[in-house]
């Protein structure tokens, strides 16, 4: 079974106890669980991971590059945090392999500050997902799927 | 059946003939089959319309604030067109109903001109889903779907 | 008895069901008879209208130039709504009639976004109105009024 | 009977020499004059005062409030001049009483050089309005009687 | 005979009693009069509109991409007025269609506020006339004309 | 017994009565006596002033600046209130003479609107406190001592 | 017979060779022989130059200005090159005189990079060209023998 | 004995050495030994730590806002070096946990570089203290125990 | 006689303690004596001022307009300090009155911090003389004696 | 007899004949005059020059840099036209020497257009006259004697 | 033999296979073979290191630091990706040790993006070579033997 | 022998005593000399030259374009002194022209003043060295010949 890779960038371990007026109650182990069960039935695994350092979420991005080249993964959906304002590395990360990546944001970031406004990451994502709460995430293992199915 | 109404905005009458590089060959009733097949599906009607006039779209946010309130709709998935980036106006209008409107683009607005990068729909939209190409109609679709579940 | 042009611009017809924090719970419909009561105090009729097209505000513009030629219009009070901060065609047309226009808005909009905090309007308006309320509106026709007795 | 605080800030004492073109020949005192007329007729006393001191006017805000607390005070009408572009301290000090300040200009700032466009006062008066030449103050004066008979 | 489309924007109805000082006393009929004239020199007639509606502008185009491709039409021939600053709409529109479209300005844009100095429709134009007066006009046929006579 | 000049800005007399949320509710009278007390316990005396007059406060700079040549104050205390965003003059006469002052903001300025986060007085104050409340008048007090007594 | 001074500034004399994707393949030499024909057609002269040192272009205007006052000329037809963009010294030198001055650029600048949308020359000029390759010079001579003969 | 988490990030381990003229000649090992002594005094422990790795001062952030949870921390000092002015990481890791954190740093940043004047942790701090050197370290410590006392 | 004011903004009471470096150590009482003594030369006498406060520089220029209009005075030399770079009060008393004002500024403000270069006086200023130290003071009297030759 | 260089730049030439409203009627030849008549009163003579290249200017002032050195030369009284605001080159070449360069433009540079306000040489020049019309160059050239007197 | 450290970025570790039409085939392994066989000529060795994470950059300039005053380093060839255009804690990093750090970019940066154009590393570089593709690494090499061997 | 043109612009004839803290007391005649003997070895010969006007740089450029055609020049070494920061005429003649053109920089350009920081030549140069002092010529000549001998 072919894998996707399910990205978090930093602070995103707190979801559930970090501003739940903002980001609700859903905890990432809940947000793990739904993202397992939709994949499994769309007939393929995930890969769930959380890192603080943008370090670790760069060599992640690579080694997904490499996966997907040898065929064992469709994609990565990569929600990365406050990186996704300030990181020209992971810009560039994503920019330097072939796997399809899909920006998602929990929040309405538009409707927030003007600093969460601009994205490293959109310009070269293959679809970005805002505001959907963590439904973002299934909707973007859903679309991943689509392509995967085409 | 409850209704989605599909609103499109100025030059998207064109689609699949308009610079296909970017925006593909589908054209836009082959959007309102896959919309209306999808919608189906999941046991809603679609609505679909398009206008190159301001005015006129502004009417329909308002009309599906009535027919909201009413229960007769389940939501909005906009695609604007140019006026996303221009008009307060219709950020206003999608201010001053209570209906959901999701916000789709079928490019990824954010890899080009930087005069695209920025929606005056995103604040007030209840999602925003960007690049899959004509796809994110059909998300937006089972976006509100899910959404109406609830 | 003269005449004078209350124009509304867009979203105003939701007026009294829109944000009322913001707006107040008046409806444009008392607004008009608010107008209506206090013109006929000063001998003079109005002419009440309100559209979400900002081509048929520029029409009535220039249809008032025309009558305030005529002597049979003593000025215009609008509130242009969203389009006082993106259409500058609306500016060309206050600017390219001779008619006195008023500008009015309901709430202050200075103490809101910063995106509503230019008037493409004021530069080219015989007075401008902030923050009364409704209020604001039959000001602005004791202004004309009082102009017009000089 | 209450009385209404007339604050001038700035240069508003050469009104009637300073600029004609601007300003009209009309003096300060005449201004006065027609304010405690306007307010004789609606009840009210005026309290008519300039000053070139930005810590007088300063001074005085803040006794308004005092008076206006005591019920001695329907409001302030405040054309602060050259200091309503400047002033944050002003700003504050408006903000910081409780008393209802409208803002008047006496020539149209938005048709003039673009430093006189932004106003530190506007985001904290109870109202504004600009452009009606000397009649400002009297509609001023109006808005506040208006006011207090709620 | 091969037509051309002579496309005027919002204010333009009024040119000739319009700040005469800037736009010069020529009327529209007038213009429509000498590109009449000028066009049946060149072997080909004159579809010439206006409005003030940027729909009605958008629609038009559309329709000269289609009548282009006909063969019906050797071009258009737009003065977007006010809408030159701020239609991305119609930069999309000019955009989507295969016609060549020169921008004709009758006043010189560069010499007047800094708010004209800036044109959507310049990038997407096949080329552009400005300060020339009405005479733009007859330069843009022209134009048209040693274009298709290649 | 050496002394301490505490020196506060425009609208700081109404400390206690003005915006509690932001503020608190200890008035201008309070903070003197806490000074007073925790600059006994320290072995000085405090000259507590307020005024609303720019000049004032530039005065009063200047007077510390010959007191403390004369070996009679151990520095300033300065909160300058709204004067910290606008006033050049005061930055200049803290630049000019050499008594060490020490900025104080009883809110956190950098949590509040965007005109609040540029100090003219940072680039020339010997220390900077903010956000603590009234703490950081004794906080400021204490590290005058704390510098004077190496 | 009169004459019209066509002056080119700095690169065009590569024209043909440079960047012909951008310019075309036709030479400076070639547009001469243009020029020169068409106007030889309207009765008058061309006097060709290019230079690459501003200098010698603003001591060329300096000179139109003379020759245009004695009658033997009947306009300036000018390529400013890249000093369109920098020279504030030719703004003044056109503006200097009263000989009117075309401005011409034969690529469309305003599809070009950003730093090409500005010119210096276009608040100065008689009239403005762009985008119509060679024939813009064309245009000119004809604006100009139009103007003259009026 | 509650404990107090003095962070420090980028470069600190440079102290002492690094640019003697800006930081003083106090090594990091010398910070800690005052304010160990100084936290002794008031009755707490010091955990103190540097990292020039951003994941891991938001690891040690998001431990303090446990630690603080279960009453075993009086609060954070935080000088987070360069990344205070590029972080918006660190500004949301500060933000999703309750534990008060104090910003400090040793130079006066607001007198130096324009791109030090901007942090991204002050908006989120429980206060901030600025260009007191290395005594800043210790008020910090002193306010949080002053703040745990209460 | 007839008279010159001199008058001096903030701070320059200060003058000859004041960072010598930049203001040399000539006091403002050497520069009275300067001035009176080249103006008795030239036959007018002095009246030289200076003051901390905005407001009472605003008296003096509008006390200085009723005597120029006397015919009592030449003119002002004004030495405005950082009143200079945020005083729109001041340009609007110096535009105000009719009477001649020349700026000076001891030091080379462009050669100094950027919120230096920009000036509210220099528009309206008779003349502006920069940098030539307190001889700077000599040559506006020169300048003012030499315009009222005329 | 020492001597002063008397520098001008581009479009001078034309002194008197252009745009008289702004610089007055007198020639540069007049100017020549007065220049060598104040000079030689004052035991200097003066070379007086023009050049609308830049090259040419920076040459001189090179020339000016070794005269200096040589002891033939008291200063440069240098009015560059537009290449005030434009040239670094000019900037480098003027600190690039020790001669004092004053620099002087006629009319009021900041009552003018914006583009006119910044300056190249303010930074390097050794004083700056503005807005005295010619005679500008006249207290320039006493300046440099009563300098070189020292 | 002394060493030379040769210190990589973020993604450099991908060239080679990332974007080659920018970057070429050549693999870093490649230019470490380059730099090792350039530095033997040379008569020193190279320490070649890449990393994706900030904080060991950071670590490795430190490193450096201390290796370079014990005479063991000549010092640091730096390419730090796009770390570049965001990291103040690197420019911190490079300013805190006294080797010499040379920047090179594989790319010429200023013919990309604009966001690439600027580097926090160049104010504190001892030397930047840009767009030679990666001889630029040898060329760096080279310089700081040239440099040691002074 | 293939020559190397090696091209100084303005100011540059100054060297060795224009500001020898920042460029050092090596004159251009020195530099001359290093380039023409690494040249020779490398077997080739130096054309080397300097001038101040713009417009001798740009025929030079284009000069350079024909020769390198003809196989008799190997490249330019460019240093533009302060054109670089302003002149787009030689941005376009470099674009315009085959030759590789290598930008050099004697200082650290980017540790200087800020509008010293962009750069026109950069984007359309073959290679860029900056702050190797007088050293950058060489390495410059010999990146052209390493380049020559592939």
């Amino acid at each position: 079974m072919p894998a996707i890779l399910v990205l978090n960038g930093p602070n995103l371990n707190l979801l559930g106890t970090r501003e739940p007026a903002t980001y609700g109650s859903t905890t990432l182990a809940d947000v793990e669980r739904m993202c397992t069960a939709r994949a499994g039935e769309l007939g393929c695994t995930v890969d769930f991971r959380q890192s603080n350092h943008e370090g670790v979420l760069i060599d992640a991005i690579h080694e997904a590059g490499r996966t997907f080249k040898e065929g064992a993964l469709l994609g990565v959906v990569f929600n990365a945090g406050a990186y996704t304002h300030t990181s020209i590395a992971l810009h560039d990360a994503v920019r330097s392999v072939e796997v399809p990546v899909i920006e998602v944001h929990i929040s309405n970031v538009h409707a927030r500050e003007s600093f969460r406004h601009h994205s490293w990451l959109s310009p070269v994502a293959a679809g970005i997902i805002v505001g959907f709460g963590v439904d973002g995430y299934v909707m973007a293992i859903e679309a991943l799927a689509r392509r995967a199915s085409r």
